[in-house]
């Protein structure tokens, strides 16, 4: 039933229109983590540096996930800067220190090596690569890539999307990978590629799921306030692949409820900076706003 | 049963990536007309020129539209020329002709003076107000503005805004009404000055609702061949009025069902330039829509 992640672990300074914060826990693995431990157990793999605090190792081991995998290596944290426009919907990178990042290869531990479900958070697709060399015969593997990569690597990404049951990707990176503006042809080729299942992610719009004989959408919840939108990516896929992973069948109704969990998980990340609104979140809120999306969107 | 339309008629040439049109069939009043003309009687109040073809007269008639408010008079029939980008998603007015619009003071003739059901589409909130001052007790006012009226005639939005039941209004213009970018804070202030239901159209994203008690969402239908956006607002707001007016029940229930013949009026608009694809339009295919937007959105 655990998921194994392998991801960045960062420190966070972001600037929004609605405040500052310095040096905060996040990456996408951070994200991704605590997201899915509200539905099944973690196995982390990362690496962060010496300067990263036991406060954030509690934060982990308090929700279960495992960190054996987590190397903690001589030198500093990645970290990463940056600023979001006045409505939200840009942001720009102020500065990037990839630090013990730079030479991470990731090392699954032999406990973690028969994991059922894996989720490759968006790193170079050389080191997704490694993971899945290193792991014996996942059910579900579910990817996610970025405009770096595509650029850069896009032979990598061609190679590990092969592998992928499923791809989440941000619309704009989707038309990018694709060549194509229209969503359902950029999804068809996206699919043609390896992945039977291809979410994109809309942002403060929802996400769209395309697979193999049909087509769910949803908005976002509309939420009165967006504090930080960093991390909602991953966020939605922790809730996504969580429920995923405990849910255990993977027909089209659970992909269905497990987008929807995502959102959820998605739009509870965003009404605070860093983790900062997942540390204080219960299961009973996560069900309650499950619920509340059935309002929003029945008719 | 039957709505009454105040709004333009014109003759547009577009162009988008998928091809150009040249003086087809436009404007507000056009979309809006034979959208709800699928689901109840329409009376149209609008102003044409000398060179309106009898072929566009035929097509109201032919589906039921009553043109005793119809204009005609000397000079040319209002013209608009723009250009839309690769995604769709911008649009380049190129060229405005207002021809016999310029001095366009709607008369409503005494048989629609009893309407139940009003339509101000997109035109100077004054021209809307005059509409209002001629018709007698509507049970059932909707309107839509836009950014040009926002920005010039502000005072005059506002006067015509405390008469209406409904606004359907783009997101963009949402957010430059209330001066708010949060579309949750936005529709509130905007409910503030007048109506009570604010319906926010956000283009290939969906729809929002805003009601007293509730919000509603809904993804636009995902399609793999949008040819020309023009008019997919006012096609909207024909399902959704002409939905409305037929059942007469406006219940929270009902509204929402409203905005998805709403939504599944736009996404036929935009499968065809002008409107090509609503005049080849039969019924059951609209039944058919919803129930792919049940299937689209149900989990």
């Amino acid at each position: 039933m655990s998921i194994l992640v392998v991801g960045s672990i960062a420190f966070d300074s972001v600037e929004t229109p609605f405040g500052k914060a310095e040096e905060v826990l996040g990456g996408s693995a951070s994200y991704f983590s605590i997201a899915a431990s509200f539905f099944t157990d973690i196995q982390l793999v990362a690496v962060v540096g010496e300067d990263f605090p036991q406060e954030h190792l509690d934060l982990f081991r308090g929700r279960g996930v495992d960190l054996q995998g987590l190397q903690r290596i001589t030198g500093l944290t990645f970290r990463w800067k940056g600023k979001y426009s006045r409505d939200l919907n840009e942001r720009q990178t102020i500065g990037t220190c990839l630090n013990v990042f730079e030479d991470f290869r990731p090392k699954i531990p032999e406990q973690y090596r028969s994991s059922q479900h894996v989720f490759l958070a968006n790193i170079d697709p050389d080191l997704q690569l490694e993971v899945l060399k290193q792991v014996k015969a996942p059910k579900l593997t579910v990817g996610d890539t970025m405009n770096f990569w595509i650029e850069g690597k896009l032979s990598g990404v061609k190679e590990v999307l092969k592998t992928m049951d499923i791809l989440t990707i941000n619309q704009e990176e989707a038309k990018q990978l694709s060549n194509e503006d229209n969503l359902v042809r950029a999804a068809r080729k996206i699919s043609s590629l390896g992945p039977k299942t291809i979410i994109i992610k809309r942002g403060e719009y929802g996400a769209l799921m395309f697979t193999e004989g049909s087509i769910f959408s949803t908005p976002a919840f509309p939420l009165e306030t967006v504090c930080d939108p960093t991390g909602a990516g991953d966020s939605f896929a922790g809730g996504f692949l969580g429920y995923l992973a405990r849910a255990q069948e993977w027909d089209d109704k659970n992909l269905r409820k497990a987008v929807i969990f995502g959102s959820v998980m998605a739009s509870f990340c965003v009404e605070d900076f860093s983790l900062d609104r997942l540390k204080s979140l219960s299961y009973p809120e996560i069900e309650e706003r499950f619920r509340e999306f059935k309002e929003l969107t029945n008719f």
